[in-house]
This record gives structure tokens, C-alpha cells and sequence, in this order.
């Protein structure tokens, strides 16, 4: 007899929830309330019903839902069948995720009801015959094109369960990322790599002193979307360590806050502007925020919004990834923010390599940055969780590989003690006479002039200086635009004679829009910005 | 350009700690005392002096030392090299001490000092040539048998780094575990095995709210011998978190509480009879143990002791493993035991399961024990840090894993919720008229009879009844004999009427012995205890 060969597979991470947390509960928004000791009879269930559609090792299936426990519960069934989950982002445009459906291959398809109407756009064009599963918070009739409704699958077939063991690196998941130029690559991560990334995350998250961090008395609200890099992981965190889950279905704003408020949740992870939208509801101001803990990613944390939510007692700090990265690379240091001279500063900084994350800062030649504080380069990684492919993009993959080590393409500087501070997109960084201008440190400097929503800087192509900067700003409704510009102006000169920003960073010209371009996660989108105001 | 393939190995555990906790601090009871950053340099040094005298991929090296910070070095600067570390258990018998040295085939034993005398009574009889490294507290000349001092080698070479990428799977280190019959066996984990227990460890431990578990702004003092299941694999957690650490050399009272005032230690963890000589200690009375955190292990934690601890503000739970487990596989209840309606019957449980670990009870046909807190079986587990092999013992190893499964060779039963309980060492079960007895539970029973200090039951071959039970006694001073056994009987009798014992458990003979033996971890001795008392 040989030892057991024990790989590194999801369904491994289940053993202790399943014999340690099993009344512990997962709630939906929609009233379905279930326990750990349920949800694992209801994942043998979705998975018997998944293998009776044909679902196997290789199969495809995706899903087109909002953050239900449906949602939650294919995070696990799909790859415990050694099938990959492909988590479609349904904010996308049609096109695109119509390219995603037929890129990836999908086999099996669950929708929402709500989704719906943007199937039904792209249905005919799907190349590959595929399988439709309905997924409805209340009963409806299943039309003939559905080959069942999810709930009805999951009453119908036997408890047992039908997961074994399968290769650690056995695909599990699949989704796709827009990036600046080209068709939505696909980045897609293994057995191995969330389990890995499972447990760096909960180590660091965990190893908080007092209430911080992310602990086993937690309760859990994921408000990223489950589509975005698997809900940054942490619905696999959670689980592992066998945490009370609340599931938000759509998000809306009063909905979140109720639920935070009913069932006490303790922790959860979203984006600047979901977190600014919730404080500017209505119902932010009569719901006790004291005992929420938030991580945000996706876009830098600005200054003032976290300044606004420490002062309605939430516990805040900025955390930071991609795509590509599963997500997580760094947080900000939870144990310093409580004794640091300036905590905010803390908390809004990049942060810190959670456990066996390699990070560093390089230049073009792959040659290492001094970690002082102030010299930038390009943030490098190595993990054990980063995508090792684009999906069928070679010339992509290698170029995101380049010298052995990820290429974020972020810019920034890392201090001696750890902390990475992102200045820029690799992309938005403005070369001009010979010197890198942080289109970032441009943003937000332009942010102080009077009458000054927002701003975006770009580098528009110039024959001698390489390339010079442009400004697009936003300015608040009845803002006069010359005393605005010239307040702008003024910012950037004092910034410049600060040496806070380079001499050359000075607009040659500034363009006031009523609005700017955001991308589908809320990112402002300057692929598209440059294309209206370069060709104009 | 290809992704890296990120391989689990020791080095990948310092990329955290030596970007983020570079100030930390490394203390040894004996006055040396670094950082983070300095040790980073030290492992480089003490790897490329351990190069020069021919240690590579393969290579064995062993250490008998104290818990030093020399000892700490090894345990990353040996298998870093994709050498073996041997970590030699220096409290066995010198010749169980040179059958080690000579089954692990060590190339390099670095010893300190005060164990010469024993390394010397068994040196002529060590097979294979080997090279001697001194370590010493203090510099003392170093005789020609021995290719250097430790510090002078660290002193001299390069602090370049020597350190690469191998196979995950990679044998990191050795240890011997003594069973009850036969030889010392030989147990070995992989750099997979332990990054995958560091992790788990740390995920599990640092996941409990409040200043319980173990995070980040602890300080950690080992007081399990760094030879025992290399501390308990705890080195490796504290280091990865980056947490300040406090080496205690040779285990004495006074330091102990001297280092735990003088450093601010607040987590540690060691068996039972180490807590009792620390709580003994005349200087405990004066000395804040409020801030402690201890975990206990090697042997189940007595109520007594726990409730001693409680009194004194220690934080204490029971942990459970053992050599072959690397050895985590549960701890006690950190959560549960804050609102437990009985928090010591929690924190003396021998807990629930760490993530990965999958437990169960299973009956000698491998068949799973219900888990109904009554029904017992032999404990068996799979995680991904069990030894996979006894060292060139095929029929041990083929034992081992009867049904793929890792045999602890521990009797316990498991509560709905997770917990288990272990009753007995399988060995030491008593089969009597076809019903088991658990000494553990005769033993503690007996315990609370008069006059009663120790006790420990064990199974006489009986032609009528298989095995009939057989206690050995220890009294307290100037306890009577005779009394002492009809109070012995009186509690056993009430035992069996209240249904704690199995009706068959009053023992044949009761024995009265002035000292019972003990192995050398500390643990009852019942092979010894068998041989004295059957043959007698």
C-alpha cells in the first residue's frame, strides 16, 4: 500500500468546512438559507445533474448570473467534475461576450432570467451547439430552448457524490479580460493555483491581530462581482475556513446596506465606486457601518473616500491584483494601519506581498529597482497562482511572461519596507523629452483645481518631445472653463516647482468633456479617450 | 517565453518576511540577536560555507543542538541547498542516537558543544565518513576533528546566494520517530509537504478573532525541541508571517520566564509536563503570563493543568498530531472556546480538523465510524503533509497507509460538529470479553482516587477473557497503600454503575511502583511498563 498522492484539487479545500461548520449558514438575498452541511449535499446534487447533461472532464460550462448562491455553489461543482468554469462577464458588450462564448468553447451555459434578453441577442451566433440552463429567483416556465431550470436539476438526481481525484493542474476556471488594444484574452487559473492562492490569502488575511483582517467570526458579503477573477477569490476563503456567507444577488445599493445590517455582515471587498455608491445611499446614514471591514481593489483607493468611510467607522484598506493574478498580489499592511502616524496613508497604499509572492520593480532590460522609495520601474511577480497562459494567445503569453517573471504593467516604486505605491499604467505613462510623466500624479494634481470633477491625462504622439501630455477633465456643472483651465494650470506649475511633477508635464492642451469613458468594470477607459481626442 | 513554473519549496517562504519584516528581530537566549534582513544574509553565508565542504542536492546534514538560532538557520539553509536536513533527536539513547546517524547516512553533523560527550561515546562506530561542525554559545577552541565553528564558517564565505529552484518533492528533512517495537523509524517531509503545513498552519491559526491563534504582532518562543517534528513546523509559520522570535537554547524554568517578561512573548507551545515545570517555577509567581498564548501537544492536556493555566491568564488549547503528520492535524476549538458554555472541556479537546485535513474513525475494515461523539474507532487521515514513507521500510510504510489512509494509531471518537476526542493509543486498548476498555480512561479515573499521583493500565493476556486489565500506581508521599486501592476500586466501581466504563474494566491487579517509566518525549512508557509487570 502507498501513501495517498493528494493533490492540490478544490474539493480538498471542502474537509473542514464540511466536518467543522456544518450549520454555519449561506444566505441569498432571494430568501434561500441553507447550511454547510445542505450545500454539500446540493453541490453532489448540481454536479450529478451536470454530468447528466454530459459534463465531464473538458466540458465548458458558464455562467451568465449575478452573485447568487448558484453562482457560489458552480464555483465548486463545475471544476470538482474536472470541468472548467467559464464565469462570463455579462457587462460586457454584446460582441465581446458573445466572442468570450465561442473563444472559450462553452458547453453548458447558466443564466439568470434577468440575463436573458442579452442571450438571446447573440444566441444564433454561438458556433458550437451549447446547453442552456435557467437560473430564476422565482419560479417561472422553463421554455423549450432550456434543457431544465437550475434549482429543478439540483431536486431531481442522486446525493452521492460523483467527485474523485483529477491532475492539481487540471483547468478549474476561465474568464476573460478586456485590455487595451485587440479581442478579451482569456486568463484561466488551475486546481492548484486556487487552492494556493486560497490559503496565502486566508494566512495573510488571518494572521491580523484584534478584529482585522478576515477570521473565522466573520461574516462574509462578496460585492465584486463573482465574474471578476472568481469574487477576487475570497468566496474560496471563506468556505475554507467555514465563514457565515451573505450572497447579494444584483447589486443595489439599499439592498446591500439591508443585508449588511440584517445579517451583521463583518467583511467584504468592492471597488472605489460601488463603495462611494453605497455611502451616498440614503440608507447609509441610519446603518451602522462600525463593524464593517472592507477591502478595496481594482482602481487606487482615493484619499478621500477612505477618509469618508473611516469616519463612519469602517475598516478600510486598499488591496491590489489583476486579472491575471488571481487576484491578489499585495494589501495593505492591516497591522501597521493601526499604529501608523498616518494610517490613511497606510491604508490607501498598494501594500504588501502577501505570502510567496515575489514582488518587484524593474526596467526595460529586466534589471531589479532599488527598493528606496522613489525610483519606479514596472511591477514584475512570481506566484504560484498567475495565469500561465492567455488561452490560445502565444504571442500574448510570452509577452506577458517575459524574462520568466509576470508583467503587471503597472509602474510604480516599492518602499524598504515592502510597501508598493503604483504611480501609472505602464500604458499611460507619458514619455516626453526623455523623462516618464505619471499621468496619475497629473490626474490628481489637475483634481485640486477649481470647478474639477475628474481628469484623465494621455500621451498624444509629438515629433520632438516623443510625446506630449493631454488633459481631459470633467468640470462640476456651471464651472466657468477659462478661470477652471487656469487653475489647473496653476496646480501643475506649483507641482512642478515642487518637483512633485516632472517639468515637462505641463498640458499642451486641455479638452473639457461632459463626461469621460469608463470601462465595463468602471475603469476610466483611456483606449477610447485617446482614439475620440488623438483623431480629432 | 513560458510562464515559471513556481515550485513549493522552503526558499519561496522568505520573499514575504524579507521584503516586508526586514527590521523584525531573531533572539537566542545566549545573546546573539539580528534581523529579518540579517538573517537573509546569515542562511546565504551558512549555505555557501556548507557548499564548501561538499553539501549539495542529496547531501545529509545533521544538527544536535538546543533550540538555537543556529538550529532555526539549518532548518531553511540545509534544504534550501536540496540537502536533507537530519534533525537528531538528542534525547535518545546513544545507541538509538547512532542508529539514526547511520540509517540517514549524514554526510555533516553540526553539534554543539554541550552534546560532545555524546557524539564522542558513539563517535568510532559512525559508518559512513563524516564531517563535524562545532557550535558553541561561547568561543572556544576547535580541535581538529572538526572542519570548522559554526560562526567562523558563517563569517567567512560569500553572501551571495547560492540558492536555486528543484522539484517540489524534494526530501527537506529527517527525523526519527520511536515506536514501541523495533527500531527508531525514519520520517521524512518534502519542500512541498512543509510550504503546504506552513500555510495550512498559519490559515488556520491565524484565522481566529481577537488576540487568539497566532498573527502577526506575536512574539514567538518555541519551547517543543526544534528535533521534534522540527518544533512543530511552527518556525516556519512564525517566519513566514515575518513575527519576532525568541530561541531558548536549553530548556530551564528560569529562563524560560525570564525570556517570556524580558521579550514580550506571547505564543508558545510544548507538552503538558513542560507547562507544569514552568507553572512550578519560582519565578512564575512573579512573572505576567496574562499575554501568553500556549499550545499544547505530545500528550493529551490534563483538565488540572489546563485550569492551572486559565488561572494564570494563560490562553491555552490542546493541538494533536504526531511525527508522521508533520504534525498538525487539529487543533482545539479557538473560536468555539471564547463562548463555550464549558471553554476548558473545548480547549483540552483534541480538536477539529486544520484545512486540507480529511479525518475520520474508521473499524478495522476501514469502514467510517459514525460521528455521533459515542461511537470510537481508529483515527485516520489524508493531508498533504504526511510522511509518505518510513525510510527503507517498505512493511512499516505498507502499515502506515493500509487503505490509503495515514493510521495514527489513535482510538477516538468524532462529535457531529467536528471534533474529535481521542481516547486511547490503539495499542493501548484493553480487549476484554470482547469489549474494549480505554486505559486512557481507566487511568483518569483512577486518577481521582485518593493518594493517586499517576496512573497507567494496561492489558495482560488472559486465556479466558483475551486481556484483563492491570494498573500501575504511583502514590503520593506517605499515601497507604490499602486504602489508596480501595478507593482505587470504589471510583472504578462508581465508573462502571454510571456507564464511563465498560464493565469488564475493574483490574485484576493493581501495582504500586515508586516512579512509572517514561520515553524519552515524555510520554508513559507501557512497552517498558509491560516488560517489568508481565514478566514480573
Amino acid at each position: 500500500m502507498h501513501a495517498y498522492d493528494y493533490p492540490l484539487i478544490l474539493r480538498h479545500l471542502l474537509h473542514g468546512p464540511f466536518a467543522n461548520a456544518r450549520d454555519q449558514e449561506i444566505i441569498d438575498a432571494a430568501g434561500t438559507r441553507y447550511t454547510y452541511a445542505a450545500l454539500e449535499e446540493r453541490l453532489c446534487r448540481v454536479a450529478n445533474a451536470l454530468k447528466e447533461l454530459g459534463v465531464g472532464p473538458g466540458s465548458v460550462v458558464a455562467v451568465m448570473d449575478w452573485d447568487s448562491h448558484r453562482y457560489f455553489e458552480c464555483f465548486f461543482a463545475v471544476p470538482m467534475l474536472g470541468a472548467t468554469l467559464h464565469t462570463i462577464n455579462v457587462r460586457l458588450s454584446l460582441e465581446q461576450i458573445l466572442y468570450t462564448i465561442n473563444h472559450a468553447g462553452d458547453d453548458v451555459i447558466l443564466v439568470h432570467s434577468d440575463l436573458l434578453p442579452v442571450l438571446s441577442g447573440i444566441a444564433s451566433r454561438i458556433v458550437r451547439p451549447v446547453k442552456l440552463v435557467l437560473m430564476a429567483d422565482l419560479p417561472i416556465p422553463v421554455s423549450g430552448e432550456f434543457v431544465g431550470e437550475y434549482e429543478e436539476l439540483v431536486a431531481a438526481p442522486s446525493p452521492a457524490s460523483p467527485f474523485g481525484d483529477f491532475d492539481e493542474r487540471t483547468r478549474a476556471t476561465l474568464f476573460y479580460t478586456t485590455g487595451t488594444t485587440g479581442e478579451p484574452k482569456g486568463v484561466n487559473f488551475s486546481h492548484r493555483q486556487l487552492v494556493l492562492h486560497t490559503l496565502a490569502v486566508a494566512s495573510w488575511l488571518g494572521s491580523v491581530p484584534g478584529a482585522g483582517g478576515f477570521n473565522r467570526a466573520d461574516v462574509y458579503l462578496p460585492i465584486t462581482p463573482l465574474f471578476h477573477v472568481h469574487g477576487w477569490g475570497i468566496p474560496y476563503v471563506a468556505t475554507m475556513l467555514g465563514v457565515k456567507q451573505v450572497y447579494p444577488g444584483r447589486y443595489e445599493p439599499a439592498k446591500l446596506l439591508q443585508l449588511i445590517a440584517e445579517h451583521g455582515v463583518t467583511f467584504s471587498h468592492c471597488v472605489p465606486t460601488i463603495l462611494a455608491m453605497l455611502l451616498d445611499a440614503p440608507a447609509a446614514k441610519t446603518t451602522d457601518l462600525s463593524r464593517w471591514k472592507v477591502l478595496i481593489g481594482g482602481s487606487a483607493l482615493p484619499r478621500s473616500l477612505a477618509e469618508r468611510a473611516l469616519a463612519r467607522g469602517i475598516d478600510i484598506h486598499a488591496a491590489y491584483g489583476l486579472s491575471e493574478t488571481c487576484p491578489f498580489l499585495t494589501v495593505a499592511d492591516m497591522v501597521a494601519s493601526r499604529e501608523s502616524a498616518d494610517p490613511v496613508a497606510m491604508r490607501i497604499a498598494t501594500g504588501r506581498a502577501v505570502p510567496l509572492v515575489q514582488l518587484m520593480t524593474v526596467d526595460a532590460a529586466m534589471k531589479e529597482i532599488a527598493r528606496d522609495g522613489v525610483s519606479t520601474g514596472e511591477v514584475v511577480a512570481r506566484a504560484p497562482w498567475l495565469t500561465e497562459t492567455y488561452l490560445g494567445n502565444d504571442a500574448a503569453t510570452a509577452e506577458l511572461w517575459r524574462g520568466g517573471y509576470m508583467h503587471t504593467g503597472d509602474v510604480g516604486r516599492i518602499e524598504a519596507d515592502g510597501t508598493l505605491k503604483i504611480t501609472d499604467r505602464l500604458k499611460d505613462v507619458i514619455k516626453s523629452g526623455g523623462e516618464w510623466i505619471s499621468s496619475l500624479d497629473l490626474e490628481n494634481i489637475t483634481g485640486r483645481a477649481e470647478g474639477v470633477l475628474e481628469a484623465a491625462a494621455i500621451g498624444v504622439a509629438d515629433a520632438k518631445w516623443g510625446e506630449r501630455p493631454l488633459l481631459a477633465v470633467r468640470l462640476a456643472p456651471g464651472a466657468d472653463k477659462a478661470s477652471s483651465e487656469q487653475s489647473i494650470r496653476d496646480e501643475v506649475t506649483r507641482a512642478i516647482e515642487a518637483g512633485r511633477l516632472s517639468r515637462w508635464a505641463m498640458p499642451d492642451r486641455i479638452v473639457f468633456m461632459p463626461a469621460l469613458p469608463r470601462t465595463s468594470v468602471g475603469k476610466l477607459d483611456k483606449k477610447s479617450l485617446r482614439a475620440t481626442l488623438v483623431a480629432s
